[in-house]
Parts: structure tokens; sequence; C-alpha cells
């Protein structure tokens, strides 16, 4: 499968533009863990996910995160190149969360191609109000939902992504996801785990009742 | 002074465009305290602020508001439209903050221009990409701030929009803007009344140490 079949607006694009995006198109293998884009890096240009998985967070002065939306297969990245529009007046950081495969298209290419082509402008807009919504339900969770509902809406979202039960996710890199402390979320998966919702060993949290995890999220 | 001095991209417009636009604006007038446009009503349109000040807020379950972003003359609230774009799947309140003047544009009349002008395709993008960084902003303050920062902040904020230093504001309305609780923003002010910061009388939060909040709020 080549880019025309990722690239949902292809056939709305003009010859001319489509041989300017084949011509600076960049594919890229990237091992998980590698941090793709920062706020103090150049423009890194819009990432296309063919395979794999990228998180964005937000860091604070003092070095905690929090993951403020996920790409999958088929998701494009736009705030790798906020440098195309000037109202983006805030950094995220995009970090491989698995082995992924990615094209990269240059800021420059894709902001001249925006300017000139509604089809590509509003389909700009429409991943910015996904992320918009991403960050506004995020905004709901923090400021409206208790933490061990958002632990145990995590841990759920993460089983249907892993397509397991059985995680191996670090509490260090859950409290990243969630903007808390390792420590805190120690605690709180204990309570879980005295609860009989989950089971844990070094490294690894098991599910072990989906049901009672669900209706703490719901309650 | 009229609409076409007020739509920044006017002159990019083409004829027909201007045409259908000003055959389908209304100018309205609506009182302090006008709820314009929430989540239950249908597609209210476009609002673009002549002069006046509205506030976009979210409800949790609850009630609870908090403020996610402020308009000011010359502003345009695109959120009152969502139905523009398929992948706003949030609501927000607007409230009129002062007595205001808006022009309305319908929203299929708005769409059908977007959909074929790149030029205002791409102003809708900065629109979107300018509200989407008060809310990150908004992540940032709640996740990494203290509460007493945040009400510092806020008061700061407000002086600087009403230009005076004596503020009419209940605890109430401030605990609406932050997400809090008016028990919880009492005994902020009463704190900050103690240190010297603010004098509170019945429906008054006066400034009397712009400096020591500016420095609280720094820290």
């Amino acid at each position: 499968m080549d880019f025309q079949n990722y690239f949902p607006i292809w056939t709305k694009l003009t010859t001319s533009q489509q041989e300017q995006l084949l011509g600076g198109l960049m594919e890229r293998n990237v091992s998980k863990g590698t941090v793709l884009h920062n706020g103090n890096m150049d423009c890194t240009g819009l990432l296309l996910v063919k395979t794999g998985q990228l998180r964005a967070y937000i860091l604070s002065d003092e070095g905690r995160e929090i993951t403020i939306y996920r790409l999958f297969d088929r998701d494009m990245c736009l705030f790798s190149a906020s440098c195309i529009m000037r109202s983006i007046q805030f950094d995220v950081t995009i970090e491989a969360e698995k082995d992924t495969v990615i094209w990269i298209i240059p800021a420059d290419l894709y902001q001249g191609i925006m300017a000139e082509s509604a089809p590509v402008a509003n389909y700009t807009n429409e991943l910015m109000a996904t992320r918009f919504s991403d960050v506004m339900w995020l905004v709901e969770q923090i400021m409206w939902k208790s933490l061990d509902k958002r632990v145990a809406a995590f841990l759920l979202e993460e089983t249907s992504i892993e397509g397991t039960n059985t995680l191996k996710i670090t509490h260090e890199a859950i409290a990243n996801h969630l903007g808390s402390h390792r420590e805190v979320i120690t605690r709180m998966l204990r309570y879980f785990q005295s609860e009989g919702m989950v089971n844990l060993s070094r490294g690894t949290v098991e599910i072990t009742d989906t049901h009672k995890l669900e209706s703490l999220c719901d309650n």
C-alpha cells in the first residue's frame, strides 16, 4: 500500500500537487521510544502513520508529562508542523510508542498546497478539530473525573489498543500518561488489586475484572 | 463601521461570496447574561463580535463550569457553528458577559463558502488554532498550577480586561470561571486579603497589591 492510499483526499489534489507531494515525501522507520518532535526542534513536518503508534504529550517545567492524544495507523500528526499556522501557540512532544513506519511531509510543501487548495485546507481543519476534541475530552477528564476513574479508563483503553488483558506497562508510564506521580499510581493500582480488579507483577498489570473496572468508570 | 471592516479576509472573497455573506448576515444586540449557544441548540452560526464580550465554557454533569476562552471586539466564535465540521465532538456554551453586539453568519452559508474558498478555509484553521492554543494553556494551568496561582492570574486578567482594580464579581462567578467551588474561592480570597493583596466587600474584589499577586503567579 502506498502513500496515495493513506492520504484521504489524494483524489482531490491536482496532478501538480500530487507530484509535489510524492517528490517531497520521506518514509522513515522509527524505533519505539524515539522522540520525533519536540518544541525545541525545527518544524519537523506532518507525520502520516503507516503502521505503528505515536503519542503526543506536553511537559511541565518539572518534567511531568500528560498524554494529550495518540495516533494509530492512517492518522496524521499536524502539530509536528505547527510552524504552518502562526496561531498554534503551544508545544507538544511526539514520541513513538511502538516501532512505527511514517511518512514525513515537509511543512513548507504542505503549507504551499494548503494555501491554494480548499480541499487540503478543509481536511486540515477536520484534523485539527479531531485533536481539539481529544483535548476537550482530556479537560473534562481532569476537571470532573477523580483519578481512580481515570486510571480505570486508561487501563481499559490500553487493553483495547493492545488486544490483551495483560499489559506490559510500568506505573511510571501510567503516571506520565495521566499527568500524575508514580507513587500515586502505585497506591491506586494496589487498591484496584485489593478489590480484585487487577493483578500486579513486575512491569505488568493484568486486568482480572473488566466489568468491575467498567462500572467504576461509569459511576 | 460595517461587517466588511470586521471580517479580516473580506477582500479575499469573490464578489458572489461577499454578496452571499451580506445577504445572510444578521446583526443582534444581546444583553449581558444571555446564553447565545449551548450543546442542545441547533447550530447557531458563527458569531462575530462587533462590541462586547462573550464567554465560552463547558459544564459538568453536576453543573460545574469552567471557562475555556473569552471573545472580545472583532473576535469570531467558531464553536457556535460546530455542525460545520463533523470532527468537532464536544459542546460549549456561549454566554454574553457584557451587553454585546454580534453578527450571526448562518452555519450552512459559511460552510458552503468554506468548502470552495481556500482563504476562508485557512482563516478558519487559524481561528481554530487560536482557540486550541487557549485550551492548551488551560490544560497546562489546571495540570501544573496550584489554585492560588490560578486565582491570582484570573484577578490580574480581569483588572486588565476591565481597566480597573475594583472588580465587581462574585466568588461564585470566579469559581465558575476556574472550575472550582465557591467555598474554595472564598477561602482563597480571604487568604489573599490576610496577605494584603486584595480587599473584599459584598460583590467586590479590590486588588490592593498588584505586584504581590504578580509574583505569586510567577512563582
